[in-house]
């Protein structure tokens, strides 16, 4: 049984104008033709937008590349589901018979779609800037971990943990060019790890910034593989 | 020899109360350490999002999956240097020596980033209205292009005219599944091309709507191929 929509309205503290905007949300398309489908393409725009807006500003020496990985490993699927479940979102939706029976109540990927149709919802009922501050209040515990995190440990010594952990050799930072003024060098590094078939390469105007970034986009790959 | 930006901001009509941000849109990485990479995935978000909400409002009966489409085909490299070209943004460059020399000014891809760039430095500069309205300026043409475009001709007709053009064998649409209830029915067709290796299937309401959904997608893997 579906439970009604004002409880979830009252967990994410924002109240529709049009409840039928969230009613679409949260409906799969399973359920019927006019689903969540358009919602979610609209949603996961504002969604990469209002957490790119927020990393690039928190994150004033991050790289784009650092910046890039950040924004991936907060919107990927798996974080939205988990946002969806800490909303018991589940219990909202409208599903097809199939999909009932199938379990799709706890399905990550149709948890996810929903949380991003949602999203798309309050900006179509609301405007921007309550979608903004609604996906920022859902993202809070992701983004402070972030911030503590990033605080804490660069990109080389994130690797190296992570490297450790999965019992791999370290990694070997090599200058593959130096080009530039003297006084406005770039620098580029590769990073490579012996076990794996994997390398990146990294820029910066010191050697070390030119590594911490080959590092960062190392992280950024074992993420993807 | 670099023209001062005052001209360029005249043409795109903006007016900047920081330039600095603007000149830091305009430097490639290859000119130093205060590039435009940051404000590029900024710009890049800011664009998706612009862009994303614009079609989901101007074509309320495309599916979620022409949208990205035709998303996608708004916001590649090449349409980005295109308005780059329009712009003469190239006069307009910061280059380092070697991508002087090399012909940076023209590269598609450099120029694309710094009309990324551009639109994050006008949304910082001014916020998001006026980054939005400038977007929607200078995409004005390929946006009413496509209008006229989607009114015209439908993804099955545009998907014939697109496989004769290329002397292949029309597409073949096949019923794979009717599921759901008498009233609301779902259909799941596919698209197949004799002579390609590729398949595609489509959802819809009734079986011409999932034939265009299936036209309209691989009309999406022929763009990729």
């Amino acid at each position: 049984m579906r439970e009604p929509l004002e409880r979830l309205c009252r967990s994410i503290g924002y109240e529709f104008g049009n409840p039928g905007l969230a009613d679409t949300a949260l409906t799969h398309r399973s359920a019927g033709s006019c689903n969540n489908e358009r919602l979610e393409f609209l949603g996961d725009a504002i969604l990469g937008f209002v957490i790119a807006d927020y990393l690039f500003v928190q994150f004033p020496e991050a790289a784009e590349g650092e910046l890039s990985r950040l924004r991936a490993g907060l919107v990927k699927g798996d974080s939205l589901a988990q946002i969806a479940r800490q909303l018991e979102l589940g219990k909202f939706l409208n599903l097809g018979p199939g999909e009932l029976r199938s379990g799709g109540h706890s399905r990550g990927s149709i948890l996810a779609d929903a949380v991003e149709a949602l999203f798309a919802a309050i900006y179509l009922d609301g405007g921007y800037e309550s979608a903004r501050k609604i996906i920022l209040a859902l993202f809070d515990e992701k983004l402070s971990g972030l911030t503590k995190k990033s605080q804490q440990k660069d990109p080389k010594t994130r690797l190296q943990e992570v490297l450790q952990a999965k019992k791999l050799p370290l990694p070997v930072y090599t200058i593959v060019s130096i080009t530039g003024e003297q006084h406005d060098q770039c620098f580029t590094v590769s990073c490579e790890v012996a076990d794996l078939d994997l390398g990146t390469e990294g820029r910066g105007t010191s050697r070390r910034k030119a590594e911490q970034d080959a590092a960062s986009q190392f992280l950024r790959l074992l993420d993807n593989v």
